[in-house]
């Protein structure tokens, strides 16, 4: 079963460049509350793992702009999770412009650690979700 | 005695909006390599007051932005510290363009606190500074 | 009249700092949002106004932070008009956490320019708003 | 022959996170100093570039995170170019921090576009860096 989890996100002056676009770091920005949400949707919140000492950053991420995200226009952002490896989740992110034109495709590999940065295996009710 | 501070930034794409011009918070981030290094020059560094338990976080801000800066212009900012209190510093900041224009003027009140947010006296070899 | 607009900002990872709370600068990004939502509750969108040669940057903005924002907490940014002039509007900002506690107060004062960065008269449909 | 640039940033507090490491984001902001640097190095500006009507902007970037960047630390951005083809331009990147442990590693490929969008042949003082 996939889960998807949408967020809208106006375009704002602190977003944009003097290019007259979207800054393509601001994206992850977005990613962000993407994966944050589709967790939050299963009942799971980053703010509790944390309390129990496990934290999930990114190693890697990979993103194609195709086409630019411009001032005030509201953005949708699409949220999937492609895979729950042992201790690793891998998000997809699709981000479109009001007139649903793909604007961004990305993907990140996040990683479950403890405090001293060793991986860990993802507590059970994360895998249930796949 | 006045000390003052002299750190030079590059204008980025990141720094800049859709106006074309660097977007008023990205200011803050500059000051805020100001009032560090101007404590570094002295031989204190926010990294050590943090190890002795000690932060400063900034309690008041007032900014006059009077011309814009731009995109790839090498931008100089004038750190000083204006006052030293029981428990409060207050820095003062101007910002030059290439040109020796005036872009805008500025202080932060930042308090010593310890990690329960309490106000702490500041160490003798900061009040030494003024 | 009085009137209020209400935004709601999730506090994220790309808010927060080293300190465990959001950093001082993020707030501005949300004040844009503020002043851009309370002048769309009107009808009156920037995106709008630059179509028509105007723009409205941030000439004076000062801030007191009273109490950090948390990660994960829902900040709620209450922004007024506070006066508006010939060419300039001063707007208020309040933001309060989750539990109605005061986290900081604000205001920023905007001017209207045109393209050469002239002051030009508010359009009447902004000043019949106060 | 290749050309290496190397930008040096210190961490701030505008640059971590909550977790207490620089946000994944903000790499993307010194990779733009990064490439900006290695050009400016051959004589080539991006703020001439655009005089001209050129825009170089990202397509794809990808990073991988293999070591968290820390608060107040000096973190050395190594710039090189991998290849440029006849609109495009991949840059390589790796970030160190002061103790020379490879904090991250990315590309990023940059497309020469105009105005209206369109690719175009890059210029021949950049295709002669290689």
């Amino acid at each position: 079963m996939v889960f998807m989890n949408i967020t809208k996100h106006r375009v704002r002056y602190a977003d944009t460049d003097h290019f007259g676009v979207v800054y393509y770091a601001r994206y992850l920005d977005w990613f962000e509350a993407g994966r944050t949400e589709i967790l939050r949707d299963q009942g799971i919140t980053y703010a509790d793992l944390e309390k129990k000492g496990m934290f999930a950053p990114v190693v890697e991420i990979k993103v194609e702009y195709k086409k630019p995200a411009k001032y005030d226009d509201v953005v949708e952002l699409e949220t999937t999770i492609d895979k729950i490896g042992n201790s690793s989740i891998k998000f997809n992110y699709k981000v479109f412009n009001s007139k649903k034109e793909l604007l961004c495709e990305a993907y990140t590999v996040n990683v479950f650690i403890d405090k001293d940065m060793k991986p860990v295996r993802i507590p059970d009710n994360i895998r249930a979700i796949e």
